[in-house]
């Protein structure tokens, strides 16, 4: 335990920087594979490619030979956002004595498997994605002369997904997951079903009194998005939205599909905060790029907090609350371009991720206004949602096989995971909130945010982040106790 | 109970006729529906198909509403074949009130994707046929407003090994599986090592007494092997080969290649009838083009009883008890041509599963001669498979892949799967003969042969193989129950 202190900060540095726990890459070995590009058909594959160069990174500092493996299953981005933020693993591998192995998702960060992805991105799937890792965990394990290691899968988001899938699929290779915030009944198809505006009724919550917010945030909010509809109806109106939302001079305003457009692009800055609404700053929303400050939905929400006698200064204060996001430093825009991501990494993750939102991973959504939620009305049309990726992808979701391929609500036979969800989180509307068995279970973080018990600890953390963490250390002993009882040697 | 002698046979009906449990077909509706050509990628596929017309029969005769479905997960023929003698489906279909189902493998029987498959089998993978048994499944049980009935499955050989797969990846679909047969611990890299020459031992097993055959048969197959190399090497050995053995004019006979070639096909009859080593004439290893006798590898090996003084007596009795399966009628082929297969339907199932052979089900095989069997030496060769495989099909195997993707030995989470052995049949060696689990049985048929347990039962069946039947319905009340006691509905 004593080195352990030499590379990671304590809790009190931790909000002090960025990344306040040191350069945790360079105590790690880059590795490139060569990746199975197609495991489940044989044919002529895009420009002749039958593999694909897999990034991962292996960090052995707190290894004891043969003792467990920390598997992050890396999701939708470069995977040293994952690396740098998953705290739980890091602070964990010396009690363990584990080896850290965080592994890079097929066409994401430095693992793409064409020069220009976007021909040909057939291969990115889950399925396809657990198929790697299943490689990479039995391959590594031969060439650490470790083949009874236990391995625990770590994984937030679609990761935390992503790792509960592999040990249902892959039970002989993960003998366990930590599944944070993985909302992995999101799909049409569940019984009972996914409530499609589950969503935009927990980032309401956030902006609630009850979550600490202003007591007028959500109403203002709610008469904010109104007249941002009825101004964009008239030339003088888009004028007005011009000017108090502070748009670019580049932006578009010429109709009321421009204001439509701003809209769904200014709602869409509740969505991430409400996902990033830590008790803490945090880089991690952000990709990285800059930090959110403590409880980023307060922040927002106090924006909005007054009583508006006029549209301009409601407007005003919604730009100031979506600043919160788009704005994160304070200075690094001094317009909005809403046609913009926040930055270019971003902007090329969430592309990749459109695409598997479009084949397999298609949620439903929905918005249903007042008195539901701080939005507007945007029922779930799945109809439109086909033709958009059509449009954009050529391709039209599978609507109903998530629950063929990973079993809905139908997880008798599961061992093995923990489930954590915070309520803060608007993805824990299709995570699993309840206890499937004794050892597939719930953990509930009541002030918690998108997978926060995976990152470092912190001075902030509040007692259920603390006790969640402590009941997921429990688990992994657990399984490893398990697992060492069937292996053949100490 | 009653209704069920109107359709089927009674045992002493069973061993008069080819079929003898009347039209069974006749007794099912036979559907056609569009499945997904690929679940796993998304690509532009071959031909621009993107679905293929998939067949299935069902069987409602016996159903009562809701009840428990009973479906054949298809394996390397057409269909019909697995219809036509999976007594043990029919025989029990009345006391369950079960739903028959038997579902076409893709790219066998009626199920082929393409005009010219051969030149698209890329998409022929086992994992595509377990999704396409999914997402059949769960469309089924929607249409016949079944949601919740209880699903068993099975399959013999392969389609054993697909059943235990598919409780193993899809639990939430499949409630339990009687894998028959099944060979799944049959790759490199299982732990402890599948024994290559196992197939070998146990087809000499079937030619030995222990197992009924003359006590002659083993050496003297020992000497005929041998006779034809010797005599292969001279061109007068191989005129007395021709004759002796029988062969058609047309048949090659040129050098010692053609020789072994011989050898290798004459070889390859014993290998078949120790599969069909069943206790009464079965058409089943004959794909229902004939009948092979009670005990064939008893009846073969009688033409190898004598004390044989010369190499012609010797060859002519190979070619009599190699005649048992060439020649299974007696006369229906006159000269043996050993460049063809048994009829053409055998023929090209058996090119296609080539294919699966070549890609991801490349299994081990050796032979070593005596002592250890009662071949010649033939050691696995990794290297000249793997370039046969590049020269039929362009494919290398994925040797190690199985074990990755289906488990190997380390099936520890797998639940409710009885696998049945018969001691006579040559897969066994790569089976499962022994408990994993309270829900995980091996059943052994120490007298029995492939899968004869899923056959119609016959006044000629062993107490063994009754109490291995008697084994399996007793689980697959359990699993019934299991399921039930999860439904909402009655």
């Amino acid at each position: 335990m004593d080195t352990y202190k030499s590379f990671v900060a304590t809790p009190e540095d931790n909000a002090n920087s960025l990344y306040p726990n040191g350069d945790l890459i360079s105590q790690c070995k880059v590795f490139y594979r060569n990746a199975t590009l197609d495991h489940f058909s044989w044919g002529p594959t895009a420009n002749g490619e039958t593999h694909f160069r897999q990034r991962y990174f292996v960090c052995d500092k707190h290894w004891r030979h043969r003792g467990p493996i920390f598997f992050y299953l890396g999701n939708e981005a470069d995977v040293t956002l994952y690396l740098n933020n998953s705290g739980l693993m890091w602070e964990n591998a010396p009690r363990f004595g584990a080896l850290l192995v965080f592994a890079e998702h097929r066409y994401y960060g430095e693992s793409k498997p064409f020069v220009k992805c976007k021909d040909h991105m057939q291969y990115l799937t889950s399925e396809q994605a657990l198929a790697d890792y299943a490689n990479l965990i039995t391959i590594l394990k031969v060439e650490l002369d470790a083949e009874h290691s236990p391995v625990i899968g770590f994984g937030g988001s679609y990761g935390g997904m992503l790792a509960a899938w592999m040990r249902f699929k892959y039970p002989h290779i993960l003998n366990g997951a930590i599944a944070g915030s993985a909302p992995i009944w999101t799909y049409l198809g569940e019984n009972p079903a996914y409530d499609p505006g589950s969503f935009a009724k927990i980032v309401t919550y956030d902006a609630s009194p009850e979550a600490g917010s202003a007591a007028n945030c959500i109403p203002n909010a709610q008469k904010a998005w109104q007249a941002l509809f009825d101004l964009g109806e008239s030339q003088d109106g888009r004028t007005q939205i011009r000017k108090h939302m502070r748009l670019c001079d580049h932006a578009p305003m010429n109709g009321p599909a421009d204001a439509a457009a701003l809209v769904e692009w200014a709602g869409s800055a509740w969505d991430y905060l409400a996902m990033g609404n830590f008790p803490y700053p945090s880089p991690y929303i952000l990709n990285g790029a800059g930090l959110l400050p403590t409880f980023p939905v307060r922040v927002a929400c106090s924006h909005l907090a007054g009583d508006f006698g006029s549209d301009e200064a409601l407007l005003s204060g919604m730009a100031d609350a979506i600043g919160v996001f788009y704005n994160y430093s304070g200075s690094n825009t001094t317009c909005y371009d809403f046609a913009a991501a926040v930055n270019p990494e971003t902007d090329e993750d969430g592309t990749f991720w459109d695409y598997q939102y479009c084949t397999e991973n298609t949620m439903p959504f929905a918005k249903n206004g007042a008195p539901d939620d701080m939005f507007w009305s945007a029922p779930f049309d799945k109809k439109g949602t086909e033709e958009a990726c059509q449009a954009r992808w050529g391709v039209t979701p599978r609507w109903y096989w998530p629950n063929v391929e990973w079993g809905g609500r139908n997880l008798e036979t599961l061992t093995n995971v923990v489930f954590s969800n915070g309520l803060y989180d608007p993805w824990h509307g299709g995570g699993v909130l309840r206890n499937l068995s004794d050892s597939v279970v719930a953990v509930i973080i009541p002030d918690g945010a998108h997978h926060l018990d995976l990152m470092f600890s912190n001075p902030q953390d509040t007692p259920s982040v603390k006790a969640a963490r402590r009941t997921e250390l429990w688990h992994i002993q657990k399984w490893i106790n398990e697992a060492e009882k069937l292996r053949p040697w100490p």
